[in-house]
Protein backbone atom coordinates (compact mmCIF):
# COMPACT_ATOMS: atom_id res chain seq x y z
CA UNK A 1 0.00 0.00 0.00
CA UNK A 2 1.20 2.95 -0.74
CA UNK A 3 1.07 6.50 1.25
CA UNK A 4 -0.13 9.60 -0.62
CA UNK A 5 1.74 12.98 -0.17
CA UNK A 6 0.80 14.49 3.16
CA UNK A 7 1.83 18.14 2.47
CA UNK A 8 0.01 20.98 4.26
CA UNK A 9 -3.06 21.40 2.81
CA UNK A 10 -3.90 17.56 2.38
CA UNK A 11 -3.94 16.84 5.87
CA UNK A 12 -5.45 19.65 7.41
CA UNK A 13 -8.10 20.76 9.56
CA UNK A 14 -10.55 20.25 12.47
CA UNK A 15 -11.69 16.84 11.28
CA UNK A 16 -8.21 14.79 10.53
CA UNK A 17 -9.68 12.23 12.46
CA UNK A 18 -11.70 11.70 8.72
CA UNK A 19 -8.73 11.91 6.84
CA UNK A 20 -7.18 8.76 4.97
CA UNK A 21 -3.88 8.55 3.29
CA UNK A 22 -4.27 5.13 1.67
CA UNK A 23 -4.06 5.30 -2.20
CA UNK A 24 -6.45 2.11 -2.37
CA UNK A 25 -8.93 4.05 -0.94
CA UNK A 26 -8.45 7.50 -3.08
CA UNK A 27 -8.51 4.95 -6.27
CA UNK A 28 -11.81 3.22 -5.26
CA UNK A 29 -13.34 6.69 -5.11
CA UNK A 30 -12.40 8.12 -8.18
CA UNK A 31 -13.35 4.64 -9.66
CA UNK A 32 -16.87 4.45 -8.13
CA UNK A 33 -17.79 8.56 -8.93
CA UNK A 34 -19.65 9.16 -12.07
CA UNK A 35 -18.55 13.04 -12.62
CA UNK A 36 -16.21 15.41 -10.59
CA UNK A 37 -16.04 18.50 -9.86
CA UNK A 38 -12.60 20.68 -11.18
CA UNK A 39 -11.58 23.88 -9.87
CA UNK A 40 -9.80 26.59 -10.97
CA UNK A 41 -9.12 29.85 -10.88
CA UNK A 42 -10.36 32.78 -13.87
CA UNK A 43 -9.61 36.17 -13.92
CA UNK A 44 -8.66 35.84 -9.83
CA UNK A 45 -11.72 33.93 -9.06
CA UNK A 46 -12.28 30.21 -8.20
CA UNK A 47 -14.79 28.67 -10.76
CA UNK A 48 -16.20 24.91 -10.14
CA UNK A 49 -17.07 22.86 -13.03
CA UNK A 50 -19.08 19.71 -13.38
CA UNK A 51 -17.28 17.30 -16.18
CA UNK A 52 -16.36 14.18 -16.82
CA UNK A 53 -12.82 11.69 -16.12
CA UNK A 54 -11.61 8.65 -15.85
CA UNK A 55 -8.24 7.09 -14.18
CA UNK A 56 -5.58 5.07 -15.68
CA UNK A 57 -3.15 3.90 -13.54
CA UNK A 58 -2.13 6.99 -11.18
CA UNK A 59 -2.99 9.37 -13.85
CA UNK A 60 -6.46 11.03 -14.04
CA UNK A 61 -7.71 12.31 -17.13
CA UNK A 62 -10.48 15.15 -17.01
CA UNK A 63 -12.68 15.92 -19.62
CA UNK A 64 -11.85 19.76 -20.45
CA UNK A 65 -14.46 20.92 -23.01
CA UNK A 66 -16.90 22.30 -21.02
CA UNK A 67 -16.27 25.76 -19.88
CA UNK A 68 -12.45 24.76 -18.92
CA UNK A 69 -10.71 26.52 -21.73
CA UNK A 70 -8.49 28.91 -19.82
CA UNK A 71 -7.04 25.42 -18.63
CA UNK A 72 -6.08 24.80 -22.48
CA UNK A 73 -5.34 28.07 -24.17
CA UNK A 74 -3.93 29.86 -20.91
CA UNK A 75 -0.88 29.83 -18.50
CA UNK A 76 -0.57 26.67 -16.86
CA UNK A 77 -1.91 26.56 -13.24
CA UNK A 78 -2.92 24.11 -10.45
CA UNK A 79 -6.24 22.74 -9.89
CA UNK A 80 -8.32 20.93 -8.01
CA UNK A 81 -10.52 18.10 -8.95
CA UNK A 82 -12.77 16.63 -6.30
CA UNK A 83 -15.43 13.57 -6.40
CA UNK A 84 -17.83 13.08 -4.00
CA UNK A 85 -19.94 10.23 -2.73
CA UNK A 86 -23.18 11.12 -0.83
CA UNK A 87 -23.66 7.61 0.94
CA UNK A 88 -26.06 8.95 3.76
CA UNK A 89 -27.61 11.59 6.22
CA UNK A 90 -26.92 11.29 9.51
CA UNK A 91 -29.87 12.11 11.76
CA UNK A 92 -28.62 12.94 15.56
CA UNK A 93 -30.19 13.45 18.65
CA UNK A 94 -28.89 17.21 18.28
CA UNK A 95 -29.07 19.39 15.32
CA UNK A 96 -25.63 19.97 15.71
CA UNK A 97 -24.80 16.55 15.51
CA UNK A 98 -26.06 16.31 11.94
CA UNK A 99 -24.06 15.25 9.48
CA UNK A 100 -23.51 13.27 6.28
CA UNK A 101 -21.78 9.86 5.09
CA UNK A 102 -19.21 10.68 2.37
CA UNK A 103 -16.57 9.09 0.64
CA UNK A 104 -14.63 12.17 -0.89
CA UNK A 105 -11.41 12.37 -2.80
CA UNK A 106 -9.40 16.07 -3.64
CA UNK A 107 -6.49 16.41 -6.26
CA UNK A 108 -4.43 19.02 -6.67
CA UNK A 109 -1.62 19.24 -9.16
CA UNK A 110 -0.70 21.31 -12.53
CA UNK A 111 -3.03 19.48 -15.28
CA UNK A 112 -1.02 18.46 -18.73
CA UNK A 113 -3.20 19.16 -22.06
CA UNK A 114 -3.05 16.12 -23.35
CA UNK A 115 -1.94 16.63 -27.16
CA UNK A 116 -0.46 13.54 -28.91
CA UNK A 117 -2.94 11.90 -30.66
CA UNK A 118 -2.10 8.27 -29.85
CA UNK A 119 -2.61 10.02 -25.55
CA UNK A 120 -5.55 11.58 -26.55
CA UNK A 121 -7.31 8.52 -28.35
CA UNK A 122 -6.38 6.42 -25.20
CA UNK A 123 -7.29 9.26 -22.25
CA UNK A 124 -10.70 9.53 -24.43
CA UNK A 125 -10.99 6.38 -23.87
CA UNK A 126 -10.65 6.15 -20.64
CA UNK A 127 -12.95 8.90 -19.78
CA UNK A 128 -15.89 7.18 -22.11
CA UNK A 129 -14.96 3.93 -20.65
CA UNK A 130 -15.46 5.18 -17.21
CA UNK A 131 -18.89 6.65 -17.66
CA UNK A 132 -19.89 4.12 -20.22
CA UNK A 133 -18.43 0.71 -19.94
CA UNK A 134 -18.43 -1.38 -23.49
CA UNK A 135 -18.91 1.44 -25.53
CA UNK A 136 -15.87 2.35 -27.00
CA UNK A 137 -15.82 -0.84 -28.70
CA UNK A 138 -19.74 -0.39 -30.40
CA UNK A 139 -19.57 3.15 -31.12
CA UNK A 140 -17.93 5.16 -33.72
CA UNK A 141 -14.40 5.75 -33.09
CA UNK A 142 -13.25 9.82 -33.26
CA UNK A 143 -12.04 10.71 -36.96
CA UNK A 144 -9.44 13.40 -36.66
CA UNK A 145 -11.76 16.22 -36.95
CA UNK A 146 -13.18 15.15 -33.68
CA UNK A 147 -10.13 14.20 -31.85
CA UNK A 148 -8.69 17.39 -32.66
CA UNK A 149 -12.01 19.34 -31.36
CA UNK A 150 -11.88 17.53 -27.91
CA UNK A 151 -9.70 18.61 -25.14
CA UNK A 152 -8.39 16.52 -22.00
CA UNK A 153 -6.33 17.62 -19.38
CA UNK A 154 -4.11 15.01 -17.40
CA UNK A 155 -3.43 15.37 -13.38
CA UNK A 156 -0.94 13.17 -12.16
CA UNK A 157 -2.54 11.19 -8.68
CA UNK A 158 0.77 12.68 -6.86
CA UNK A 159 -0.95 14.99 -4.20
CA UNK A 160 -4.45 13.80 -2.92
CA UNK A 161 -6.36 13.64 0.26
CA UNK A 162 -9.52 11.38 0.79
CA UNK A 163 -11.89 11.50 3.43
CA UNK A 164 -14.46 9.70 4.67
CA UNK A 165 -17.27 10.01 7.06
CA UNK A 166 -19.41 6.76 7.93
CA UNK A 167 -21.63 5.04 10.48
CA UNK A 168 -24.08 6.20 13.03
CA UNK A 169 -24.45 9.61 14.63
CA UNK A 170 -21.52 10.88 17.36
CA UNK A 171 -24.70 12.21 19.52
CA UNK A 172 -23.05 13.48 23.10
CA UNK A 173 -23.10 11.18 26.23
CA UNK A 174 -25.91 13.26 28.03
CA UNK A 175 -28.21 13.33 24.60
CA UNK A 176 -28.51 9.97 24.16
CA UNK A 177 -31.67 9.40 26.54
CA UNK A 178 -33.44 12.01 24.52
CA UNK A 179 -36.40 10.63 22.91
CA UNK A 180 -35.08 11.44 19.45
CA UNK A 181 -35.24 8.56 16.75
CA UNK A 182 -31.77 8.37 15.55
CA UNK A 183 -29.15 6.94 12.61
CA UNK A 184 -28.63 7.53 8.84
CA UNK A 185 -30.73 7.61 5.85
CA UNK A 186 -28.77 5.87 3.18
CA UNK A 187 -28.69 7.72 0.07
CA UNK A 188 -28.18 5.23 -3.01
CA UNK A 189 -27.63 6.28 -7.13
CA UNK A 190 -28.89 3.84 -9.08
CA UNK A 191 -29.27 3.58 -12.91
CA UNK A 192 -32.98 3.81 -14.58
CA UNK A 193 -34.40 2.35 -17.55
CA UNK A 194 -32.43 3.00 -21.06
CA UNK A 195 -34.58 5.09 -22.71
CA UNK A 196 -34.10 5.06 -26.60
CA UNK A 197 -33.61 7.29 -29.10
CA UNK A 198 -36.67 8.30 -30.87
CA UNK A 199 -34.34 8.16 -33.87
CA UNK A 200 -33.41 4.70 -33.32
CA UNK A 201 -35.31 1.98 -35.33
CA UNK A 202 -37.57 0.12 -33.22
CA UNK A 203 -36.38 -3.18 -33.13
CA UNK A 204 -32.78 -2.13 -32.17
CA UNK A 205 -32.55 -4.23 -28.44
CA UNK A 206 -30.34 -2.48 -25.51
CA UNK A 207 -27.06 -4.23 -25.68
CA UNK A 208 -26.71 -6.33 -22.43
CA UNK A 209 -23.39 -3.86 -21.09
CA UNK A 210 -26.23 -1.10 -21.21
CA UNK A 211 -29.54 -3.24 -20.38
CA UNK A 212 -27.70 -4.94 -17.08
CA UNK A 213 -25.90 -1.84 -16.11
CA UNK A 214 -29.40 -0.57 -15.61
CA UNK A 215 -30.03 -2.96 -12.87
CA UNK A 216 -27.39 -2.74 -10.47
CA UNK A 217 -26.89 0.14 -8.09
CA UNK A 218 -24.65 3.13 -9.96
CA UNK A 219 -22.25 4.52 -7.71
CA UNK A 220 -22.96 7.41 -6.33
CA UNK A 221 -21.37 10.40 -7.28
CA UNK B 1 -39.73 36.06 -13.13
CA UNK B 2 -36.85 37.76 -12.10
CA UNK B 3 -33.74 37.71 -15.34
CA UNK B 4 -30.00 36.39 -13.31
CA UNK B 5 -27.65 38.47 -13.94
CA UNK B 6 -25.47 37.67 -17.29
CA UNK B 7 -21.57 39.22 -16.58
CA UNK B 8 -19.00 37.78 -18.87
CA UNK B 9 -18.63 34.54 -17.16
CA UNK B 10 -21.82 33.54 -16.51
CA UNK B 11 -22.79 33.61 -20.09
CA UNK B 12 -19.84 32.07 -21.26
CA UNK B 13 -18.62 29.50 -23.55
CA UNK B 14 -19.21 27.18 -26.89
CA UNK B 15 -22.53 25.46 -24.82
CA UNK B 16 -24.18 28.82 -24.40
CA UNK B 17 -26.97 26.98 -26.39
CA UNK B 18 -27.25 25.21 -22.89
CA UNK B 19 -27.47 28.08 -20.95
CA UNK B 20 -30.63 29.29 -19.26
CA UNK B 21 -31.13 32.42 -16.88
CA UNK B 22 -34.29 31.83 -15.55
CA UNK B 23 -34.62 32.18 -11.56
CA UNK B 24 -37.47 29.73 -11.21
CA UNK B 25 -34.64 27.20 -12.30
CA UNK B 26 -31.96 28.21 -10.42
CA UNK B 27 -33.86 28.06 -7.48
CA UNK B 28 -35.56 24.48 -8.10
CA UNK B 29 -31.37 23.02 -8.52
CA UNK B 30 -30.85 24.49 -5.59
CA UNK B 31 -33.90 22.97 -3.97
CA UNK B 32 -33.42 19.59 -5.31
CA UNK B 33 -29.58 18.99 -4.39
CA UNK B 34 -28.61 17.68 -1.36
CA UNK B 35 -24.73 18.97 -1.48
CA UNK B 36 -22.27 21.88 -3.34
CA UNK B 37 -19.29 22.00 -4.12
CA UNK B 38 -17.42 25.28 -3.03
CA UNK B 39 -14.83 26.64 -4.66
CA UNK B 40 -12.05 28.51 -2.81
CA UNK B 41 -8.77 30.17 -2.79
CA UNK B 42 -6.24 28.84 -0.79
CA UNK B 43 -2.60 30.14 -0.61
CA UNK B 44 -3.44 30.79 -4.82
CA UNK B 45 -4.59 27.74 -5.37
CA UNK B 46 -8.57 26.51 -6.13
CA UNK B 47 -9.50 23.85 -3.35
CA UNK B 48 -13.16 22.27 -4.23
CA UNK B 49 -15.16 21.46 -1.04
CA UNK B 50 -18.55 19.33 -0.44
CA UNK B 51 -20.45 20.90 2.02
CA UNK B 52 -24.23 21.44 2.89
CA UNK B 53 -26.35 24.57 2.03
CA UNK B 54 -29.81 25.65 2.20
CA UNK B 55 -31.78 28.29 -0.03
CA UNK B 56 -33.85 31.30 1.66
CA UNK B 57 -35.18 33.29 -0.92
CA UNK B 58 -32.81 34.96 -2.98
CA UNK B 59 -29.73 33.75 0.11
CA UNK B 60 -27.57 30.47 -0.19
CA UNK B 61 -26.73 29.63 3.17
CA UNK B 62 -23.28 27.16 3.17
CA UNK B 63 -22.04 25.21 5.62
CA UNK B 64 -18.63 26.48 6.57
CA UNK B 65 -17.20 23.76 9.28
CA UNK B 66 -15.57 21.33 6.73
CA UNK B 67 -12.33 23.00 5.66
CA UNK B 68 -13.54 26.37 4.60
CA UNK B 69 -11.61 27.85 7.65
CA UNK B 70 -9.84 30.29 5.60
CA UNK B 71 -13.21 31.75 4.98
CA UNK B 72 -14.14 32.31 8.22
CA UNK B 73 -10.76 34.03 9.32
CA UNK B 74 -9.44 35.77 6.59
CA UNK B 75 -10.04 38.71 4.67
CA UNK B 76 -13.50 38.47 2.34
CA UNK B 77 -13.00 36.97 -1.38
CA UNK B 78 -14.94 36.03 -4.07
CA UNK B 79 -16.01 31.95 -3.99
CA UNK B 80 -17.85 30.04 -6.57
CA UNK B 81 -20.65 27.13 -5.46
CA UNK B 82 -21.78 24.77 -7.97
CA UNK B 83 -24.49 22.29 -7.38
CA UNK B 84 -25.12 19.52 -9.71
CA UNK B 85 -27.57 16.94 -10.84
CA UNK B 86 -26.72 14.20 -12.93
CA UNK B 87 -29.81 12.83 -14.76
CA UNK B 88 -28.32 10.40 -17.63
CA UNK B 89 -25.60 9.19 -19.35
CA UNK B 90 -26.07 10.13 -23.42
CA UNK B 91 -25.04 6.85 -25.32
CA UNK B 92 -24.66 7.76 -28.96
CA UNK B 93 -23.57 6.32 -31.99
CA UNK B 94 -20.12 8.15 -32.12
CA UNK B 95 -18.24 8.37 -29.08
CA UNK B 96 -17.90 11.75 -29.77
CA UNK B 97 -21.46 12.99 -28.99
CA UNK B 98 -21.21 10.83 -25.26
CA UNK B 99 -22.40 13.01 -23.01
CA UNK B 100 -24.45 13.29 -19.57
CA UNK B 101 -27.64 15.09 -19.06
CA UNK B 102 -27.43 16.79 -16.14
CA UNK B 103 -28.53 20.40 -14.45
CA UNK B 104 -26.34 22.43 -12.95
CA UNK B 105 -25.99 25.94 -11.33
CA UNK B 106 -23.38 27.79 -10.85
CA UNK B 107 -23.01 31.14 -7.69
CA UNK B 108 -20.25 33.45 -7.86
CA UNK B 109 -19.94 36.22 -4.92
CA UNK B 110 -18.41 37.21 -1.90
CA UNK B 111 -19.66 35.24 0.87
CA UNK B 112 -20.50 36.77 4.23
CA UNK B 113 -19.94 34.90 7.77
CA UNK B 114 -23.31 34.92 9.82
CA UNK B 115 -22.27 36.17 13.11
CA UNK B 116 -26.04 37.12 14.68
CA UNK B 117 -26.52 34.75 16.42
CA UNK B 118 -30.61 34.80 15.84
CA UNK B 119 -29.95 34.80 11.63
CA UNK B 120 -27.29 32.22 12.34
CA UNK B 121 -29.84 29.68 14.20
CA UNK B 122 -32.02 30.91 11.44
CA UNK B 123 -29.09 29.72 8.53
CA UNK B 124 -28.44 26.39 10.37
CA UNK B 125 -31.89 25.73 10.22
CA UNK B 126 -32.74 26.71 6.44
CA UNK B 127 -29.13 24.13 5.94
CA UNK B 128 -30.76 21.98 8.56
CA UNK B 129 -34.33 21.52 6.73
CA UNK B 130 -32.72 21.44 3.45
CA UNK B 131 -30.96 18.57 3.77
CA UNK B 132 -32.99 16.18 6.81
CA UNK B 133 -36.69 18.42 6.39
CA UNK B 134 -38.58 18.19 9.76
CA UNK B 135 -35.65 17.13 12.19
CA UNK B 136 -35.17 21.05 13.24
CA UNK B 137 -38.42 20.41 15.62
CA UNK B 138 -37.70 17.02 17.03
CA UNK B 139 -34.22 17.14 17.38
CA UNK B 140 -32.57 19.00 20.25
CA UNK B 141 -31.77 22.61 19.56
CA UNK B 142 -28.34 24.39 19.40
CA UNK B 143 -26.83 25.87 22.76
CA UNK B 144 -25.18 28.32 22.96
CA UNK B 145 -21.54 27.04 22.79
CA UNK B 146 -22.32 25.00 19.64
CA UNK B 147 -24.20 27.81 18.02
CA UNK B 148 -20.86 29.78 18.36
CA UNK B 149 -18.88 26.55 16.69
CA UNK B 150 -21.30 26.44 14.01
CA UNK B 151 -20.10 28.65 10.72
CA UNK B 152 -22.31 29.89 8.62
CA UNK B 153 -21.58 31.78 5.41
CA UNK B 154 -24.44 34.11 3.37
CA UNK B 155 -24.18 34.11 -0.25
CA UNK B 156 -26.55 36.03 -2.05
CA UNK B 157 -28.25 34.88 -5.40
CA UNK B 158 -27.04 37.98 -7.21
CA UNK B 159 -24.77 36.37 -9.87
CA UNK B 160 -25.10 32.84 -11.34
CA UNK B 161 -25.45 30.95 -14.05
CA UNK B 162 -27.36 27.97 -14.83
CA UNK B 163 -26.74 24.92 -17.48
CA UNK B 164 -28.99 22.13 -19.13
CA UNK B 165 -28.58 19.19 -20.90
CA UNK B 166 -31.72 16.93 -21.33
CA UNK B 167 -32.76 14.87 -23.70
CA UNK B 168 -31.44 11.70 -26.20
CA UNK B 169 -27.94 12.02 -27.79
CA UNK B 170 -27.26 14.91 -31.20
CA UNK B 171 -25.44 11.96 -33.16
CA UNK B 172 -24.65 13.63 -36.90
CA UNK B 173 -26.93 12.79 -39.66
CA UNK B 174 -24.24 10.26 -41.45
CA UNK B 175 -24.05 8.53 -38.60
CA UNK B 176 -28.35 8.15 -37.80
CA UNK B 177 -27.71 4.64 -39.67
CA UNK B 178 -25.30 3.12 -38.39
CA UNK B 179 -26.20 -0.20 -36.13
CA UNK B 180 -25.43 0.95 -32.93
CA UNK B 181 -28.40 1.57 -30.00
CA UNK B 182 -28.30 5.09 -28.46
CA UNK B 183 -30.18 6.60 -25.94
CA UNK B 184 -29.99 7.97 -21.86
CA UNK B 185 -29.12 5.90 -19.55
CA UNK B 186 -31.20 7.67 -16.68
CA UNK B 187 -29.40 8.23 -13.04
CA UNK B 188 -31.32 8.48 -10.34
CA UNK B 189 -30.59 9.58 -6.52
CA UNK B 190 -32.50 7.40 -4.20
CA UNK B 191 -33.13 6.94 -0.25
CA UNK B 192 -32.39 3.37 1.00
CA UNK B 193 -33.85 2.27 3.93
CA UNK B 194 -33.36 4.13 7.06
CA UNK B 195 -30.68 2.33 9.63
CA UNK B 196 -31.03 2.88 13.38
CA UNK B 197 -28.47 4.31 15.82
CA UNK B 198 -27.11 0.80 17.45
CA UNK B 199 -27.41 2.68 20.71
CA UNK B 200 -31.04 3.69 20.40
CA UNK B 201 -33.10 1.49 22.29
CA UNK B 202 -34.73 -0.92 20.23
CA UNK B 203 -38.76 0.31 20.64
CA UNK B 204 -38.39 3.19 19.17
CA UNK B 205 -40.05 4.08 15.30
CA UNK B 206 -38.34 5.55 12.56
CA UNK B 207 -40.41 8.99 12.38
CA UNK B 208 -42.75 9.16 9.44
CA UNK B 209 -40.69 12.13 7.88
CA UNK B 210 -37.81 10.47 7.50
CA UNK B 211 -39.61 6.80 6.91
CA UNK B 212 -41.67 8.20 3.89
CA UNK B 213 -38.95 9.88 2.69
CA UNK B 214 -37.13 6.97 2.38
CA UNK B 215 -40.05 5.19 0.04
CA UNK B 216 -39.29 8.97 -2.70
CA UNK B 217 -36.60 9.66 -4.74
CA UNK B 218 -34.03 11.44 -3.38
CA UNK B 219 -33.48 14.57 -5.62
CA UNK B 220 -30.13 14.16 -7.40
CA UNK B 221 -27.25 15.86 -6.11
Amino acid sequence: MTSLSATERTRLGRLSERASTDRAALHQILDDGLICHLGVIVDGTPRVIPTGYGRLDDTLYVHGSTGATSLMAGPSQEICVTVTHLDGIVLARSLFHHSVNYRSAMIYGTPVPVTDPDEKLAALRTITEHLAPGQWDVARLPDRKELAASAVLALPLDEASVKIRQGPPSDDDEDLALPVWAGVLPVHQVFGTPSPDPLLPPDVPVPAHIALRGTETAPTS
